[in-house]
């Protein structure tokens, strides 16, 4: 017997792993929740039938989202995390003595249930006394937050369904406001390669552009994501993530990391000429 | 109707595209070749059923393992190409003025025909005046050559096939002798993530540093290799790929590129920690 997992990356592209067995099934009101286990990339979770994370990759996703930011500011110490649930970013967060008190917004309670269970390489650490987990829409959670935050990391799933209202104008409005005044907000932000993602992507960078004075975007290599091409956004009301970056200071905190580095940092913020057209041709909305 | 042409890029991976039709199908005496049409990528080709380009993404691999050797040297007049019989590379390399003369040596004159009927994008430069088309073996061919290239760029299959010698010690040490002076030699260099992979990548790569005093290697983002995490080595007798560059010189030539540009140039060089760990921990051959 052979079982395979498909994501249709496009209705003309399937990315198939074979899966030992299925550990999970489940609906939540707000999306079906899938665990596998499998040979290649060990345990992985995905909602919806897409994608989310696998143990053998997800290390690549999560240092990528939260070094550079804590990099630029080492003393953030109160933090929002939005999405999320599976507890990676947490957990990367977690390794800086700094940070004091993290708000972690994940709307789906079953989300972190069924990771905490069977994914305890991400969601072993959401019993730290210094989370604190709001089964909330991180939508409606930043519109009553002001001046709160060092750092924003919106881990969010996909542009469609329930993260949907996480690329909204509004949203990231609210998002500057509920910052401090040195504050950074990070994004997943989509890839750039194949076009029907790519235009959701141009639209939501137009929008974080418009509301923070400093906007870039910054890439990775992620195998299990679509194109295996993936971009954050890296916003901010004071600091550029390049030029006002303490390099040996982070590296004075010995973290051992296995994608993130501090020259890599600065080389994920050269994107490709293809990629850095996108970004700046985006239409206006009406 | 559906057609699906499925690569596995382990025994567990596979990767899918939805095909239009199969323009061509035949064998060499070597290997098998195919091209097929698709909607989401254009016209592709594959050896032995492994992908080799597509008209939608070529363009990265292209001008990566192109335009980083010709920007560290803007003065290369005369160039061995091994492999790369699709012209992707020819044609990238014939946009400098300063290119005097390129040798083209591919093993299989079949390729050459098919890529200059059915895939012009890339083949249709290689009745250019400045190639002379070499149909034998890179292995060999490069045992009778000294002092004679001022770049090698080993635009090969994989470490198994038709292309397994172009990954040995003797290979890259005749490399070496056929350049001169202040020669660099790039060469494809595989992928770093899945297992199975990454140690050929990790043996060619020790065989490298061994036969060079200059070796490093830069990544670059290729949807349609697996993982789509792509590495390429630059190795060379006195130029450092990113301390030894006048990036003002490139940029003033005025070529119009996709991928690449100088400050990507340098930042593919920041590999993730877990490439340089493996490039760094390589068994000694006995």
């Amino acid at each position: 017997m052979e079982l395979w997992f498909t994501e249709h990356h496009t209705p003309n592209v399937r990315f198939s792993i074979k899966v030992d067995r299925q550990l999970y099934s489940g609906r939540s009101e707000f999306q079906r929740i899938d665990i596998f286990d499998s040979k290649e990339f060990g345990r992985f979770l995905t909602l919806d039938g897409y994608m989310m994370l696998t143990e053998m990759d997800e290390f690549i996703y999560h240092e990528m989202i939260t070094h550079v930011p804590m990099c630029v500011n080492p003393d953030a110490h109160d933090i929002l995390v939005i999405g999320g649930g599976d507890g990676g970013t947490v957990r990367e967060l977690l390794r800086y003595p700094t940070v004091r008190h993290i708000d972690l917004v994940e709307i789906d309670e079953l989300v972190v249930e069924v990771c905490k269970k069977y994914l305890p390489q991400t969601a072993g650490c959401l019993s730290d006394p210094r989370i604190s987990i709001h089964y909330e829409d991180g939508l409606k959670y930043v519109r009553h937050a002001e001046n709160a935050y060092d750092l924003i990391i919106v881990d969010s799933t996909d542009p469609f369904g329930p993260g949907e209202g996480l690329f909204t104008k509004e949203f990231y409005g609210n998002c500057y406001k509920a910052l401090r005044e040195d504050g950074i907000m990070v994004n997943q932000h989509e890839s750039p390669f194949y076009q029907q993602d790519a235009y959701a992507m141009q639209r939501a960078h137009k929008r974080i552009v418009d509301s923070f004075p400093i906007s870039r975007v910054y890439q990775a290599h992620i195998p299990t994501y679509p194109s295996g091409h993936w971009l954050f956004g890296f916003a901010s009301k004071k600091r550029h993530p390049v030029k006002d970056v303490n390099w040996v200071r982070w590296n004075a905190l010995g973290l051992k990391t296995r994608y993130y580095n501090t020259q890599l940092h600065a080389g994920a913020f050269a994107l490709p000429n293809y990629v850095e057209e996108m970004l700046r041709d985006v239409e206006p909305e009406s």
